[in-house]
């Protein structure tokens, strides 16, 4: 809550020194992913990501309606889930769009560099509890969250008027005990702009899954066809050879350069220690690499954390700048234990979403 | 094949006095309804809806494949087709954009004014008895039916690269006995521009369905999320309150005034003779009325033709013009028998597609 009457109060520039303000109305502002220090992101640094206008939610009055093809709909309030079998989850967040501006041709959107993604550790109660109690129907086929946070969507085609921000989740998805129906972050209450009183948190999928100020959870027996799910949040599937429009959904493998920063200088000859982080889907990170010269060879970086799935895990390589003066191009590449690698190029397909190429950092040796 | 050769020999006017030029290249032409004088609509009056180059196919060696969730894919040649149990059907199509050019404030796309819409009696072979021989699997759900023409997708989010013209239809659909591959049209063989060798003519659903240069009828086991399918004739359905992206498919009752044209000079005190034609999806046209006060009060039209479930029904209405010369407003409209009557306004959530609204024709009595 405070984090958000202070916005209120700055102007639109960067929010002290903790977020990188992109937008200020919707809120979205960005992890300064340079000063990547720590394994779990302070809450006043990770990264907020708001398609609307911050809804003003009554805390006395709030239920979440649970509905649609299930036995028994009901509706629960905040103390209520508070009483169930808790949980807590470490779970990167990483939206769909990020590093999307790095991307040429530049694409629209909000224009994220590296820092929308950060981890945390996450703590409330499985939706699979809630949609136990429910009881779920035979032809049930996907959960839609739907969030409190109503407006009208941007891009052709769009329906007309205000939409509430919604998406849905496969029945197998939902039921998994790390989806999680979040009240706390890092051990503290969860912050309004973060989605209080209460988010979903969907590990190993994009951000746009893990909505924010929950309202309702409807089980539907059909695949959900909304704005967010088919036009935006979308993308061009050609695994069956014809491309089909499927919903983004698992984060592909990918892994950033935190240190040192893009444009730095670093002296001739020195030894500097390049930091970052690697993170994927529904996989653990299992290597990466790190490349100065194109990608022609590799050297292997150590981890500081364990795998953990859903969690990213951050590395090191120390790195010998040559002898002479000239710019140089930094490269890291993830792998994951599923086999899938970091790609040299964006895939096109994806438009503005799924940046998960590798980036290469050009930095100054004097 | 000769409309084809001849329309390449002429400049982008008019084609003959036969049909008006929305577009030459892809070919887009339109009926002049104005001149609607017969049940069935003449096949070199009959409109031509192209999204592509007109593909060239080598006849001899054609050949449509049946593939997917089939227990037995195979190909089969024309002349196999053509030994097979035939069947005739009388079927209107409309282009989903028809009357688009009368929309204010107004829609991208080909700017149809009255005549993308025809009748005609087409002859084939029931897509059922293809499938009943390829023998479906139990987990199928649709029919992808693809062309021959390919190009690239005008609007975004669209994939990268060319794609065939493909859409899907149900199960159920595909296996009604009047949907027809059809490789003849009023007695005449098919032409190129109207999709020979062979055609989809799938009654009751906007034209869009109905594929030409027919190659492949592919059975799948999910929706078809195709572009064709998803973002370009599509709408915002909110029969379950939020709006969800679905495939335009069923045409909506609608009716249109032949004559008087637009801007006709009437003598005052005088008795015309309004005709026009209605048709509707999966129903039969009822009831046409008529109003030249706004809407306030309607007489009842008569039928020229009897009901015919998937072809229009010409009407007619004498109206005595007012003995005051003036602006008069001729409006049409029709009922279908489940109902479903047309509104007085387009609804927005269908864009530039399913313009079934109420179109007055404005007429000068002198």
């Amino acid at each position: 809550m405070n984090r958000r009457l202070f916005l209120q109060t700055l102007p639109f520039v960067a929010f002290g020194q903790d977020l990188i303000v992109r937008q200020r109305d919707p809120e979205n502002l960005e992890f300064p992913f340079t000063s990547l220090d720590s394994y779990v992101t302070p809450n006043d640094r990770f990264y907020i990501r708001s398609h609307f206008k911050t809804p003003e939610l009554d805390l006395a009055s709030y239920k979440l309606r649970v509905e649609g093809a299930v036995e028994k709909p009901f509706e629960i309030t905040l103390d209520e889930i508070k009483r169930l079998a808790q949980r807590k989850v470490t779970a990167t967040l990483e939206c769909a769009g990020n590093t999307r501006a790095l991307l040429n041709p530049p694409a629209s959107g909000v224009q994220w560099e590296l820092g929308a993604v950060s981890n945390a550790e996450w703590s409330g109660v499985p939706l699979g509890a809630l949609l136990e109690k429910a009881g779920l129907k035979s032809n049930a086929v996907e959960v839609v969250l739907e969030g409190a946070d109503k407006g009208e969507p941007k891009n052709d085609p769009k329906p007309v008027g205000e939409i509430a921000f919604a998406r849905s989740i496969s029945i197998e998805k939902a039921r998994r005990p790390e989806v999680l129906l979040a009240h706390g972050m890092n051990g503290s209450d969860l912050a309004l702009s973060h989605g209080a009183p209460l988010r979903t948190v969907v590990p190993g999928y994009y951000g746009m899954s893990s909505i924010k100020w929950l309202t309702k959870v409807r089980v539907v027996t059909e695949r959900f066809q909304g704005y967010f799910q088919t036009i935006d949040y979308a993308y061009w599937d050609r695994t069956n050879g014809y491309p089909l429009r499927q919903p983004l959904l698992d984060m592909r493998v990918k892994s950033l350069i935190a240190q040192p920063a893009k444009n730095q200088q670093i002296k001739a000859g020195s030894t500097v220690t390049l930091r970052g982080a690697a993170w994927t889907g529904e996989a653990d990170i299992s290597k990466v690499e790190i490349s100065s010269d194109g990608g022609k060879t590799w050297g292997q970086a150590r981890f500081l954390d364990k795998a953990n799935r859903f969690a990213w895990r951050r590395w090191e390589f120390d790195w010998k700048a040559p002898s002479q003066p000239g710019r140089q191009f930094l490269m890291s590449r993830a792998t994951d234990s599923k086999g899938a690698v970091q790609a040299l190029q964006h895939d096109r397909d994806t438009a503005g979403y799924v940046i998960h190429h590798v980036i290469p950092v050009e930095i100054n040796v004097l």
